[in-house]
């Protein structure tokens, strides 16, 4: 379990966590009327925070609300917050809600619940990289998929499931087409070329620098991309902010090509570790 | 705008709502992992409590959360909140979240959030019940249908429109398949016959109660309703347990049989108010 900041900040303050109050009408809670996003420090600072920060307030406007914090204010609140938090390597959560409700409907726009904390960044198990690892494919699609929100019933309903069949996180797809895991973007090697879903998918922080990376090697083609695409791969792997480029050698009880992780996944991974880590 | 209770009930306690703090690492909050029912006083008493409570613990169960107080101890709060908000007559909305979480994935089933919070009932316009109402289609497949999540991010991202557009609420369809309002069972009249969609969709309170007092007149069909069905019907109502029968005539700009309320659901509206209000 990953340890929680001690501090976190809510609505213009930075505050001991069991003094944050959230309001009981709040449609965040009430509605599930929020999006978030979700970054990790990389030697200790914030990592590809503007990136983040622009996915924050696209994920914002999709549902009519606005960040209400400049980039240079939100940094430093995050940076006083990791001082104070003192993690070695930290996850940063985001939060902004349609805030306070008169009635569980209406809501002021201008006045949003805007709230960050941290937790000490998890440990992937190492096998994951090393081997590969599983996802589990479910039918869902998400309502806003350009969007950031909140919503992870889905996931977090599989979530005993994922646990006990030693699975890293879900694979959506909608009546067979592919759009990305529960957590993170999700891509298909075949022939040598990178199959990216095209549409209905939230733009990837990790993900486009990958695609970027692999585009001076590879043919990167973006498309709809199916179940049948994706157990008849070569490659699959995932892209995550806090967890890298990931291989994936199998999906449920199908392995995907010869279940081990292949040159094209591997490449990927040395590239991105270069690039963003210098190791 | 409904006025909210003084009064709120949060895990054991009833408190002043500005001193109910629900944690910032709520998964209710970070993760929409939630679920609520909502009922109204009819002379100050709840209305269908035990239809209620019985709904909530089926969602929560679809969740793998469980209700942590019996029937009568929630009525118990719940009178005793009503006493001291004294609303002329209340919607008490009853909400569990999966708690607090270590790492926003992780929670004790064990620990829930559970909170009940009182508004007044709020007024419809005399207009929907005296000349029907208007409805938008939105295409949308809810994720647990048959649980009453706290996942309302289509309804209130439409609610600007629904608002300008003068319509009461969306009605649901997944590729022509229609499933049900946003806050409201959904039933379509067609040559004397009632068609309620008849999978994939929330048990509805007052939705059972109206088609049982229909059944004593009418055919009812549990069937596959389709947006054809819709549009080509004699009639349409929808049934909600803070609004009771309502005649829907307008379907964005499409009107329902000749847009006036007809006779079976004028039948209904007059059958369930003698049933439920006794006027």
């Amino acid at each position: 379990m990953a340890t929680r900041g001690e501090y976190v900040y809510l609505n213009g303050s930075i505050v001991r966590a069991e003094e944050a109050a959230i309001s009981p009408f709040d449609v965040g809670l009430l509605r599930g009327y929020a999006v978030f996003d979700l970054l990790q420090t990389i030697g200790g600072a914030p990592y590809m925070l503007a990136e983040h920060l622009e996915r924050l307030r696209s994920s914002a406007e999709t549902l009519g609300l606005t960040v209400p914090l400049s980039d240079a204010e939100i940094e430093s609140i995050i940076l006083e917050m990791l001082g104070r938090n003192a993690h070695a390597e930290a996850t940063v959560r985001i939060v902004l809600t349609g805030g306070d409700s008169p009635d569980s409907m209406h809501f002021d726009p201008s006045t949003p619940t805007f709230l960050i904390v941290t937790h000490e960044l998890f440990d992937v198990p190492a096998s994951f990289y090393e081997t590969g690892a599983k996802l589990l494919a479910v039918e869902h699609r998400r309502e806003f998929p350009e969007a950031k929100t909140t919503n992870y019933l889905t996931w977090l309903r599989n979530h005993a499931r994922i646990d006990s069949e030693g699975a890293l996180d879900l694979l959506y797809h909608d009546r067979g087409v592919v759009s990305e895991a529960a957590t993170a973007s999700f891509y298909v090697v075949k022939d040598g070329r990178i199959l990216a879903p095209g549409s209905g998918v939230l733009w990837g922080t990790v993900g486009s620098r990958v695609l970027d990376l692999a585009r001076e090697v590879y043919e990167v083609v973006l498309c709809e991309v199916t179940m049948d695409d994706v157990l008849g791969a070569d490659e699959c792997f995932l892209t995550s902010s806090v967890r890298d480029v990931v291989p994936i050698v199998r999906i449920d009880d199908e392995t995907i090509g010869d279940g081990s992780v292949g040159p094209v996944t591997r490449d990927l991974m040395a590239r991105y570790r270069r690039h963003a880590h210098g190791g």
